[in-house]
């Protein structure tokens, strides 16, 4: 199994960090292979603009996915996105690490996606949700909250974490082809006991040297939908038998 | 009626460019008061580390939260992030303009929100939600999105536009105090006629010029939660009645 690790947090001794550690370590322990790209230490730079690029399409004006299709024809992706490109050419499952930050991804990582996710290579031409460039590889959020888990329950202040983690399990991962595995929350890591964490972190263990088979997350097929994006007249009465909607097919 | 727009989109003569100079203009002519934070001609930096800060409470673990705090007692924020600070304090409506990216806030924009919205001075020590530090003073976001409305409909294929921009009202806005106005969204700007997105540009100077009247999300209070920020019982029979979880009280 190859897997490739993004990993999103300022501070080395965070326990974002120890989730991290113990994800290299088990897998290298059972002979699969890991990448970590490790989003802090690279220094890498979230802001999306002309520099993802080495080819212009149009000098006047900058629309990002008709330069992301021309450097996709001309070889033009710059060389700290191509590298990104290609490890997620090269892996099997997916992890995004992070702390929910304001209830998605730190900047650092969202600009991870903006930048390395193009058209036509992610997503596009007809390539979307179970036919996106992606299918076949499994994607899963390791997630730290602040807050604790009561707080993000269907009947929490903060609304349920399915809904709030819905933009980026259904929205970028799934949008893509990833099969979106179950993620993997830890919730106020700083408000519980020392032995509390080592216990999630052998919870961590075990879902990473389980990731080919962890639970997936239900959403519905392309192929349910119109050429208006709208669920089919068929697919909604099977809906009313008891399958999701996507904003409810969630953990 | 004092505006703060924070403009997020990195071409110039893009269809967000001219909604917000849309804005400028309406609220000039009626004679109130507008200031635009244009991210990308400013070359914010949205990585949020210890540049937010020019103290040091802890140099050993950065942990933002606790530097946040410290700062602020301090006079120690950064002098990019304090200008942005004092242009929240001095507005009374909060527009944020960006084009959906990813299901999400542009990342420039979403580090804004990183680096800027500090515990204490934006939320924190008993003060979320209907009792933030914003309260008094409304936010907007004003949208552009890739694909058709139908595809973000109830029985769309991306989801509802309403969920997927919960974490950013619900969960950015709301949290810090600001009574959330309906989102302004504009579906497939670049799939539709000059004169239907001149339609639009009318459509958006009649919603800046109502800003202090137009319609606001219902969300509920935090007074119906209870200590573990769970629905209080009352508040939950209330919610049998046809009020709303706050996962579903948006557009």
């Amino acid at each position: 199994m190859r897997v490739f690790i993004v990993h999103a947090h300022h501070e080395p001794k965070s326990f974002n960090a120890s989730l991290t550690a113990q994800a290299k370590a088990a897998l290298g322990a059972a002979r699969h292979e890991v990448v970590v790209s490790d989003l802090y230490s690279m220094g890498f730079n979230p802001v999306s603009d002309r520099r993802n690029f080495t080819t212009t399409k149009d000098p006047g004006y900058l629309h990002q996915q008709t330069e992301e299709i021309h450097a996709l024809e001309n070889g033009g992706f710059a060389a700290e996105i191509k590298v990104e490109m290609d490890k997620l050419s090269w892996c099997d499952v997916l992890v995004l690490q992070f702390p929910l930050w304001w209830f998605g991804l730190p900047a650092i990582l969202k600009g991870w996606v903006d930048r390395v996710f193009a058209m036509r290579w992610a997503y596009g031409g007809g390539k979307y949700y179970d036919l996106g460039p992606f299918r076949g590889k499994r994607a899963m959020c390791s997630v730290t909250v602040g807050n604790i888990a009561s707080a993000y329950s269907e009947s929490g202040m903060n609304g349920p974490i399915s809904s709030i983690l819905f933009p980026i399990n259904h929205g970028i991962l799934y949008f893509t082809g990833f099969a979106v595995i179950e993620p993997f929350v830890v919730f106020a890591p700083r408000r519980i006991s020392q032995s509390e964490r080592e216990n999630h972190l052998r919870r961590y263990r075990e879902r990473i040297l389980n990731l080919a088979s962890a639970p997936l997350l239900e959403y519905k097929s392309i192929d349910d939908y119109d050429e208006n994006w709208v669920l089919k007249a068929e697919a909604r009465d099977s809906r009313k038998k008891g399958s999701k909607s996507p904003a409810e097919g969630m953990i």
